[in-house]
């Protein structure tokens, strides 16, 4: 304890903003140890720069509903991609996954773990990336913190999202049935081949698009038009199609008898891949997303309507699993004219850390 | 693709745990990338180990009210320590900076970052102190997910925490004024020794406990016992009190004019911090928070007597600024019978991560 006589007002240690009153400047610079503290600390500049998509006060609770959450840890590698950044992934993967069980987003709270020397200019880029996908997501931030860890301590950065979102009083989806259809709402393994391409800076990167984006538009209008004939919305994200595919299958003990001629792989996508060493089946390929749903052409407009990339995709239907001696389900493999098989995957594990 | 003949199922790449229908078994061994991914992952086995403390479905949403979200990062250093570990102190901190603004924790989401290599024992251990803090604080756990990064890509790991709490329709606490007592409801840098001893592995942790613990028992009786008196409460934690205190003269105005002599610092703890080059104004001290209020006797009885540490204590008042040529307004040292001198800390930053 020091008793100086001079009158002199406690400092923190920090000096990464001015306290102009305005909005906090950004340093230039890398990301130091003692910017993790204080109130002038990057958590503060960050939340200055979220401050117009953040609930300005605590909102009241909605009459009527029930509370869910989703929570999620964001590790990619690279986490800033050309069309994208860890930012509007952990944010578009939160509140799709809110609206895909039919929940609406009340808020969504984000955690940074950033490692000391990181470039300044990074993290002002992913506060505006977050920014823009709460603003185009139409969901307020809900609270922000940011910790700071040494050198070497943490890959750039990692983020989590917790999102925070409300049901209707009632579950409003039927469980899945035998003849109920498969849908892609986008293309397969574009964001994990995007993603491996510009860690290896191999170019494919500059033709094939991860284009993350919020999916509460659609996933809203299947939920609110369509509650007798959708049956459920699975991301395809760390793990890919077979991830989601064997989830399914084991969930509703129905076998999804998928055709791997429809799939949906660009041309571009599907050389990239094999030149990449991914497998398409088991490739991330977020916003896309599985729509199980009974045959209704009501349902089946909206998703030609309302699905941004154009229209979706059938790729195949829930059958009655085989009459085989399996110890479960299986997701089977039915080319046309050709008698089904089940899904082998090789047995190495996929290339760790894709999303 | 591949189309073997033979109807084998798609198995994914984790062998964490064996399936059988029960609590999953915790494997041996240490972490690895693969465990990351899957229906039977490091993730699904942390769900497991936490289910009964768990929302088991979707709460319905309460009737009015208003909603808030607290969100933290923890990255302490080390990770588990004699008497807690990280998982103690997400789950308390979080609980108790919403029972400090007077909201009633609804749920918890966790997130955690763990390198590969780590040894799941200590995995385990993690789940259990979280479960056990959580019953403890009687919130329910509202999701929790986990990602694996390279080994030496994150310092064993890293928790984040968000917390979603119920508040009253309206505020009820009013502004701090002059004359306003202020007490701490634990002792002064026992959680910021205790780490930095075992860090290095002293001694001192041996005889200096952080005893973290949620204190939404006090703090609720403190919030709807004694809304006429109560001013706020402030958690002692990254920055210690000399940033607590400030933030106060710099949210009220007012300067919080504090007695040295009546620091709650035990003469162990100090013997320790002078050993470990800490300073008591800056330590981290969790869970000790700062309790501003009137003076009122009937509060201060609850004090006594809900104070799991045995009492609080008081430490000082808030005066108006002293008239002096200060940008703002200064937190004052009033040792008894000298005249007050302003806090002025050394210039040195404290030691990176205390908490």
């Amino acid at each position: 304890m020091s008793h100086p006589a001079e009158l002199t007002r406690f400092r923190d240690t920090d000096t990464a903003g001015q306290g102009t009153g305005g909005p906090l400047p950004w340093p230039a610079g890398q990301v130091t140890l003692a910017q993790a503290r204080g109130e002038r600390s990057l958590t503060a500049l960050f939340r200055a720069a979220l401050a117009d998509v953040s609930t300005p006060e605590p909102p009241p609770v909605p009459a009527g509903g029930r509370l869910t959450w989703t929570t999620g840890t964001f590790t990619p590698e690279p986490p800033f991609w050309p069309d994208g950044d860890i930012g509007r992934l952990a944010v578009c993967a939160t509140v799709n996954a809110l609206a895909a069980q039919g929940a609406r987003p009340l808020a969504l709270s984000l955690t940074a773990v950033v490692e000391a020397g990181l470039p300044l200019e990074r993290l002002r880029a992913l506060s505006t990336s977050v920014r823009e996908s709460l603003a185009e997501a139409e969901v307020p931030l809900g609270g922000f913190d940011l910790g700071v860890v040494r050198t070497g301590e943490a890959d750039q950065l990692y983020l989590t999202a917790t999102g925070t979102g409300l049901l209707p009083a009632a579950a409003t989806t039927a469980p899945a049935r035998p003849g109920d259809r498969l849908w892609l709402t986008g293309p397969l393994g574009n964001h994990g081949t995007h993603l491996l391409a510009t860690r290896h800076q191999l170019g494919y990167e500059q033709l094939i698009h991860a284009r993350l984006r919020p999916l509460t538009g659609l996933f809203t209008r299947l939920h609110r038009g369509h509650p007798e004939a959708l049956r459920g919305i699975r991301p395809v994200s760390t793990g890919g199609l077979a991830a989601t595919l064997t989830a399914l299958a084991e969930e509703t003990g129905l076998s999804p008898a998928v055709d791997p001629d429809l799939l949906p792989l660009a041309p571009d996508t599907q050389l990239a891949m094999s030149a990449l060493g991914l497998e398409p089946w088991t490739t991330a390929s977020e916003p896309t997303h599985l729509v199980v749903a009974a045959p209704d052409p009501a349902l089946e407009a909206t998703l030609d309507r309302h699905t941004p990339e154009g229209a979706a995709t059938l790729i195949g239907t829930l059958r009655e699993p085989p009459a085989a001696t399996l110890p479960e389900h299986p997701v089977l493999l039915c080319p046309a004219g050709q008698p089904p098989e089940a899904l082998v995957l090789p047995t190495a594990p996929p290339p760790a850390r894709q999303t």
